[in-house]
């Protein structure tokens, strides 16, 4: 029972109980049910609300294992949100799942004004993502001469890596030696989907084949470099994943009348901030992107660590000679999928059609809206330090918060 | 209508539709379901996942707006995880809410052999959370004696602050002068709650008396050092939530029935990852928090944007002089809370439950429990990593993907 | 013995042939020649600059091994610069040397229009120096224990470190634990030495105490912590050296006359260049401390190695409200010493003499005219790239390059 | 006029009393002494051995301005150094000018037992310089459409640049887009120069093509991005000078006789260590990069303050499978030249000599045996530590210290 407490020398047991996997690993309803009784059983606590999902349980086999029901996280939406992009034309309205009070209100302000100054122009500059590898040699010259080599050999390599999927292509490699041993990037455009598995098989199957033809001593498929889930000064560069910038010119009107600031106060919370990041060894700069990110994460079925790295980017606001505001965020590293993973999932899929981002082809549509709302969101945010909103905001919509 | 291309010059009046917010902004069931009505006619999809949830809208009040439902998210379990920590001791099955397919099972994994090998020990060093405003000076010379002022004023500001909520605590103040501005740490303990809103109220009182006793010509009271929800290279030295660790000691045996791998080759992974970190410029060094962080943040209704801050650490990996291995995981920013927020509602108060982690007094066991599956996490990602089960694994487990 | 048990696998003995010690290390004039003519014959290179010293060889003793002869750099003074600190007070004309055609000129010109505009503010907010051992304990627990231990036993921790030391005092102990060890930053008062040495021995004896009174099974004195030498994030917090703030009002005319620009285009390349200073990822923000650093260090006899971290701060330019110009400098570990090491040598002395600074009780106000002197370098670096007079003073002052 | 128009508010005349230039900008050896002269009346003191220098006044124009004589530091020489790389080949003395006792001593320690190892191979993976200036634009559209010309017309840019230098060859543009500017970073070749003032002029000559064809509103030469004199995360991609790397088996026996310790204790050492540098956010590892830099460039007239970002790089050991140690190091931007800024001066030139690195074609060579000699370093001093002997080798080595 937890709580016990358990014998100080000697191994319990209980305490190796497994999980009850059953018959083809469970996905079956009544052995969702049985499994969740079993939890309930061994924890003493009731999950009803747990059992009460809509997505039928025989559809998250490969999203999940030991399936016991769904968590449920309150959706809201945000918008109206103008977007002149190159994949995003049009209205948009932005699902949301949060337990942050004042969240949705924010970015729907933030939205609200850069609708009414015309809109955020947004670009995918880069699309793609990596896997990177690292090859032991004996000594630095041997590493030296397979950093030749590679370059030598990227067809054959390309061609085998392509050679284990349909939509991941190989873009490129890039060396980086370090002594004797050489992580090499390998640079992959992986269609609409967030492609981490595609492209570490295909990377598998072009390391076998240097394996053979090199002096390799050994790999391993992941050296830690691609920055997969982590936070990285060298996502800043791009390659992991999407590479979006959004802007917008927001008159000073609208800067007063929807934010209850101006540029100048604005640019002045930017540049203090910015000391503030810089003091605290922040990697780039922004207000809150890993808010946004996380409500549409969830919303939409990404894989929500992926915030760990799309949440590194610069945030830029600039008062023009007019006294207007050009605000702009840059995302590096933004990574997201309208097919595979959590994307066909109940609500997830239902979310990625209010954005008419679901399916295939949608993936850099789907980028290009969530670099706009996050830029609503620093507007928003910026707003509120600037005009010493903030405390009152969350006092008025976070409620559920002791004091 | 979405997707119609908009008039080049002028804004649409429709582009400026809000959101509707109705009568005690539309929490009421009818309202929730209105709104989602309004939304699947603007957006033309339709959202019956997104109504079916058993959470009541009305107690989602505080926690988002525009509500028009819940988002799902497949939960399963992980266990059994024995942890023999100062506050949580016992076995635990862990709720994980996730769509990354084999995630749930590594973190099994990790958890069995764990468990196998006598447990997680695990520690709470810190537990604190911070607010930094910035005050800004005519020159150097008053930044200088503002920080002289500061720690003979503490007791002063300290009542100021404390004045306004009943768990905050304020512990200390670090003044981080920069030019002729000073950026102010405010460090409080704030009980279960994550407290962010409460510490902010609390700085923000302590702020009005700092400027009616000073020469600071004005403030802000977010200067971005204190790192809330973004990865920086200053949460390692703790101080933005509570700094955990997690250990424990893996016979080589339990290590090649569970991880199919040696600590030798265990070892040789992480030497040749960290490499690949610090050649990517990543902040500390971990296999994939972000997983764990995320999949338990979800389950449990924390705020999920704090996994930006709370990934942030460092995993090491020995091996001893009898060839076994000694695994950690050191969180020196971990953002949790039993209390307030999301943690009350429908299968997040349930998922707490599961862990016996909800209301008052459970934040110091919850944030243990995490470390403890952290470092199972980090384990069975190296074991997949060491022994070229990665893809494999993925295979098996993770189909809803495209190749 | 070195250059015995010739090798088989081709290597010439002559290729372990040492550099000459000679009697009593060779410190003696005809040692020093003989050492000399020696590497002549060796290398097949005339060395009459490297004989042509003026400093004693003798003297050098303490300060270099192998000694033969020593090397000279172009030596010029810029000026003038007025300084109102708290330990350094007046007009100074400070020694930089340096083979950068243009610098000095540039740093002049920053001078005069600091002084000109009523000279520098400087403030030194912390004066201390750290060593940072690592103790290793069998888990976590041991560890976390330990950080409590030494928050109890700080007193005699302290005795037995100040017992090896005139003039270091141990200020506090800061604990980093990581997994199963404990980090630990001793931070000293040096005076007015840069200390290292001094430190490091208090530590070690420190250490001793430490390991025979705790379940430590082995430390080093070293951890990495420290930042000496190296550029680090935790450098910005202080404590590695003196944290010095510099800062001056330029009004807009003196801006305009003295460097041929405004506050706002000045402001404007600050605020492009610290864009491009988060997408490098660098750690602060600085136009080219290094450059002064290295002239002032080099010729004051300073460890030139501690520009690795003294160049680590960040400069602040802020347009005011009239429309003059704010300008800023914050060094938090600038690494300098006007007794021991090179301080007494020939022209180190001498050059620590025209400052005002040679000998014991000057090291604050040394810090103080090297922030001030780094700010002027920033205004006039900034002045050039903001006017476009950057390439154009390069091709007047700096000849001798190759185009 | 500088000291013109006295101000009212009490600045004295005198503060504003220039350094006397003299005629021709005086470097004729009368008005160097003139120049001396005068600053000893102003400062008070005398300045007999920075008049002592041998090299001829006049040749340092070009290297200084407001010449008052030279700076002199003890040179020695550590030795021998057997390296093996492409450019270097032999054994070599390096010349080092330092004044911290203990480190020439150190430095020839980890010769001797690399040199005894069978020597040090080297290789130099990527040999170029940047400048990366930035392009404002009206929004994020533009910045776009400005990046896909840029790939068009990079042979036309690079006529351009070319244009102004017989040296340097632009190799390749990378576009960093911010918002609405874009960061171009332009990668030269440049020789056996440092050349940076010469890409600095083809860059601005490349820009003025561009700012006449496109819709750039206007750029900066400098963005902050190319870390020119700074530590930054990105100069770990190489591209800032020479990368680098130098590596060695050393047996067991070497390091035993040579390092008194093992190889397991220093990998031990290396593995601690790489945790404090993490837990302090160093960029990189390394022990002492900067000592060996430091007294190396100042020896050979490099530019000093190139140290910063020179000093950026990895360390890395390994215990083999025989149980020796692999150590190498990896140095991505080391900043390095023959000819050019201080090569040619006296005890500059005499020192690069003795390396046979003095003029064209020698900077690659240079830069190998430099890197070889980090590698001593690393080794030494991670002996050092490892087997406690530290504080004792300062002790008898170091002696101008206070205690």
């Amino acid at each position: 029972m937890i709580g016990q407490s358990l014998p100080e020398n000697g191994i319990d047991a209980k305490a190796l109980e497994l999980v009850p996997r059953m018959s083809d690993q469970g996905y079956a309803g009544q052995y969702v049910e049985r499994r969740r009784e079993w939890i309930e059983q061994k924890t003493g606590c009731h999950l009803a609300h747990v059992g009460a999902h809509s997505i039928p349980s025989e559809e998250m086999r490969g999203n999940i294992e030991n399936p016991i029901g769904a968590a449920q996280m309150p959706l809201g939406v945000a918008g109206p949100l103008l977007v002149n992009g190159v994949h995003a034309n049009g209205v948009f309205y932005v699902p949301m799942a949060t337990t942050e009070g004042a969240l949705v209100r924010s970015y729907e302000r933030g939205m609200a004004a850069l609708t009414r100054a015309g809109g955020v122009k947004t670009r995918v500059h880069v699309d793609e993502n990596r896997v990177a590898p690292v090859f032991c040699f004996d000594d630095v010259s041997d590493a030296y001469d397979f950093v030749q080599s590679v370059k030598e050999d990227f067809e054959t390599i390309r061609a085998e890596a392509e050679s284990t999927t349909r939509h991941g292509k190989l873009l490129r490699l890039e060396c980086h030696p370090v002594g004797r041993e050489v992580i090499v990037g390998f640079s992959y455009s992986t269609g609409d989907a967030q492609g981490m598995n595609m492209i570490v098989k295909a990377t598998e199957q072009a390391c076998r084949w240097i394996i053979a033809h090199s002096r390799t001593r050994r790999f391993h498929v992941f050296s830690g470099f691609s920055s997969e889930k982590r936070a990285s000064g060298s996502l800043l560069a791009g390659g992991k994943g999407k590479k979006v910038t959004a802007g917008a010119l927001l008159p000073k009107e609208v800067v007063k009348s929807y934010l209850h600031t101006t540029p100048a106060q604005l640019f002045d919370m930017w540049h203090h901030t910015i000391l503030g990041h810089m003091q605290a060894n922040v990697i780039g700069y922004n207000g809150h992107y890993a808010n946004g990110l996380a409500a549409i994460f969830i919303a939409c079925g990404q894989d929500v660590a992926n915030i760990a790295n799309s949440a590194v980017g610069i945030t830029n606001f600039e008062v023009t000679e007019d006294g207007d505001l050009y605000a702009s965020v840059t995302l590096p590293s933004l990574t997201v999928a309208t097919v595979g993973g959590g994307t066909g999932l109940g609500t997830s899929r239902e979310c990625l059609e209010m954005l008419g981002c679901s399916g295939s082809g949608r993936a850099a549509k789907f980028a290009e809206i969530i670099t706009a709302t996050l830029l609503a969101g620093e507007l928003s945010m910026g707003g509120a330090i600037a005009s010493d909103e903030f405390v009152q905001a969350h006092e008025t919509y976070g409620r559920n918060r002791p004091k």
